[in-house]
């Protein structure tokens, strides 16, 4: 096949694998794929990619090797009898930010630049501009520098640093962050559960408000850095504290259970017995991380 | 005082109160206010406020009573002694559905339209268009219908149901949601705390996850109106509950404490054993409203 565009093997063809491979398959990248159930290679083979038989081929294949697989177990195992010498190595494989570390490492020593990817989106986002999806990326920034192109054809790219551990921080973190938004819309959903609200127009007025409350976090950010949390604060602590007993009042009333409330009200109480009640609620954070060495 | 604008009297003049007054001065508005503590009305004096002393007084002077107080055991205290006959009142008081539709009732008893109101901004974003500050109003919708213009002034106007308790149970569910974003953003940012992960940067990509995000509960209510909670599905609940596994794992590796994702995990996993692992999580909102007899 001729191409200018660069060839480049992928390792993995679960959902999300296979979303990229046909993304750049689409682009005109020549690719090698191989996965450990073969049968999910075919409809790729169909749309012109290399098949082969073992991972250690695909690796021999091309110099641009990323790896999504289903953990980091699964990473280890099967670049185990692999040759990585002068290979630029693109794991997407989700883990911790120690895991990441640790096979940056291993794979250093065997020769190999390294990139870490943490993916934030759905298989059906990948290829599908306009979409959102990005990656996270964390590590060499020679490899990523050099793959861009490449890289950039499935999904945004934001690069975070150099320490191998920071996509797969920010990926986590993120993550994170969105299960306790979607544990609180699933809080008011309860609520409002079997009154006479229609639900499509309530989930309107939660997603302007959810949405104009993210900004929120800036402010945050800002304390963090600066260590003063009592600056530009609108409603401090104490007036919080006190409104969240309407909430949990209510809770009760409507035969919902508190408990995805009750963790992070007890947070706010506490700072607030500490003594902080003209903070915003930014010290909780101080409280998640307190048995931290490191921590303030 | 000549003026085409509707007359009004409010009652309560904390930060809120006093936010409101301000703004329907600007618009010149005829205002007639009144607040246990005096000297808070003597600025809104100065502005061309008629300040009473006493509530009754305050009531007696205008159709529109506005009540905007500490919590609704004030609301009852202060209201005791005034004649509410013929009057429209619009309670914008804190409190829960219950106690909003037990205040509506009593409104009614005495003679009075009753309007109850959900304020959805901190006072400064009172009267300042653009910044997105809205009400909640739920009870009599002539009530709402011929005082519109007024109540327009100091924000945008939502109005959610003739059930006065509907706009407390809306603004509750609101704020709720928002400290689940919250506590999520405060783990995410205990999860980067003393990386070489600059927090302005990480706050900016929150925000826009988030955002992103945010759009989830579109599918949360069709789910919850259609009653089929698997259609549609990308990542089930099965591949969630795996996922979340590296989520606790990056926070005993980052030394943060897991209390505030936990509560949600474990409903997904309680889901998941139940059976429905090709549900996506809407099942959790079940969970919540388990005890409620009318809960399916």
């Amino acid at each position: 096949m001729n191409s200018n565009k660069t060839s480049l093997t992928l390792l993995g063809l679960g959902a999300m694998g296979t979303a990229l491979a046909h993304s750049w398959l689409a682009a005109g990248h020549p690719l090698t794929v191989w996965n450990r159930t073969a049968a999910r290679a075919e409809p790729l083979a169909a749309k012109g990619a290399t098949v082969t038989a073992t991972a250690a081929e695909a690796v021999a294949a091309n110099g641009l090797v990323v790896v999504c697989l289903l953990d980091d177990a699964s990473t280890a195992e099967v670049l185990a009898g692999t040759d990585l010498a002068g290979r630029d190595l693109v794991d997407l494989t989700t883990g911790t930010p120690a895991e990441a570390r640790t096979r940056a490492e291993w794979a250093r020593s065997r020769g190999a630049r390294f990139l870490s990817g943490g993916i934030m989106a759905v298989p059906p986002m990948i290829g599908a501009p306009g979409a959102g999806a990005y990656v996270l990326y964390s590590g060499s920034s020679a490899l990523f520098d050099a793959h861009h192109d490449t890289l950039a054809v499935p999904a945004g790219t934001e690069y975070v640093g150099a320490d191998p551990g920071s996509a797969a921080l920010h990926d986590v973190a993120l993550l994170s962050a969105m299960y306790g938004m979607l544990a609180g819309a699933a809080h008011a959903f309860a609520l409002i559960r079997g009154e006479d609200v229609e639900p499509k127009r309530f989930a309107g007025l939660l997603a302007g408000w959810l949405t104009a409350m993210t900004a929120s976090v800036h402010g945050t950010a800002e304390r963090l850095v600066s260590g003063d949390y009592t600056g530009n604060v609108v409603s401090n602590l104490a007036m919080q504290v006190a409104g969240t007993a309407t909430l949990l009042r209510t809770a009760e009333e409507q035969g919902v259970s508190p408990e995805l409330l009750l963790p992070y009200v007890g947070l706010m109480k506490r700072r607030l017995a500490d003594g902080h009640g003209d903070e915003d609620t930014t010290g909780v954070i101080d409280l998640l991380t307190s048995r931290r060495p490191s921590a303030g």
